[in-house]
């Protein structure tokens, strides 16, 4: 076991986006649409869409936010707290699945909305790791580690998660107001694991 | 000299702001006109005001932006990150004051504009504290300390300044972005200055 001090780990930030279900894909796009890909995700198989919907609540609208794909089991909305104060909404942070009790919202596609009575979060700020990187660090899934980011807005963010997988890479995720806070951009995005 | 671990600070959030010079006054609310106070800020002699101004740039504008008063020497635009990539300005973090070479944006009041050519910061987190309270656990004004916010989204803020005046009070402060990203709201509103 090597120690995990001073991993330098790329970050990326996430903008909001939505996962669909293709239950719900078929609402929104039609039966049977294939949704496109735009351009690939770092983490080999996923991938942001063409496509877009719009995240409607009564206090407010998001247009234009971008699907990731592939299809999964559930339609998941992830935003940022800046987004869901003026959606009037108060998701809390929560691992992507985890659903139950989250807030809902209208989504709209092009030939069809879904009433989702859940599915909207913010999402766990967190690490990808392949399953052999994870090993050396002596880094497990699910583990809560710290990162610090260095700059003019350095700080030092706790409980970000490992996620492992054997074809994940080191990258981290953070939403747009985590990236914000921390001055994250493409001249300051390296994060430094500390403990 | 106590040592300064442990000392917990109410944490407050600044949503964008605006602070006036006289001349800017006179131009967006009419000559000689006086502003009024909405209600008093956490430190003494601060005040947020009735009035509010729109902030333009070519790419957007953000609406119903609030004065902070007493009036100034210069006038000063705080804005979250967040904030600034819709309006498509590239403001670093500046003390209040420090304003060559950051980016303008037009100022629009009831009675007219006010072009600004700079002015528009992203604002240093800092925490005040009196000239008592900082002697007494060794805290200079304008060093930078560690503040530590518990919670879901734990982290950890460097590079927080320390604003020192006899008439201060201890409160920090943050922004939109940096509240969001460390989950700070009613509920989670304490810092830990760690070091």
């Amino acid at each position: 076991m090597t120690k995990k001090k001073n991993i330098k780990v790329e970050v990326e930030v996430s903008a909001h986006h939505v996962h669909l279900s293709r239950k719900d894909v078929d609402k929104l796009f039609g039966k049977n649409y294939e949704l496109t890909v735009f351009h690939p995700l770092s983490q080999p198989g996923e991938f942001a869409e063409n496509e877009k919907v719009s995240i409607k609540t009564k206090a407010g609208i998001l247009e234009n936010v971008r699907i990731l794909g592939p299809i999964r089991d559930y339609t998941q909305v992830e935003i940022s707290k800046t987004e869901a104060f003026k959606l009037k909404l108060n998701p809390v942070i929560r691992e992507s699945g985890d659903l139950a009790g989250t807030p809902g919202a209208t989504l709209i596609g092009p030939k069809g909305q879904v009433a989702l009575k859940q599915g909207v979060i913010l999402a766990y700020r967190h690490i990808h790791a392949s399953t052999l990187q994870a090993k050396k660090y002596n880094l497990k899934h699910g583990k809560l580690v710290k990162v610090r980011i260095p700059g003019p807005r350095a700080l030092v963010f706790e409980n970000v998660m490992v996620k492992v997988r054997d074809n994940y890479d080191w990258h981290m995720h953070i939403d747009t107001d985590e990236a914000d806070a921390a001055g994250v951009d493409r001249e300051n995005n390296i994060g430094i694991l500390i403990g």
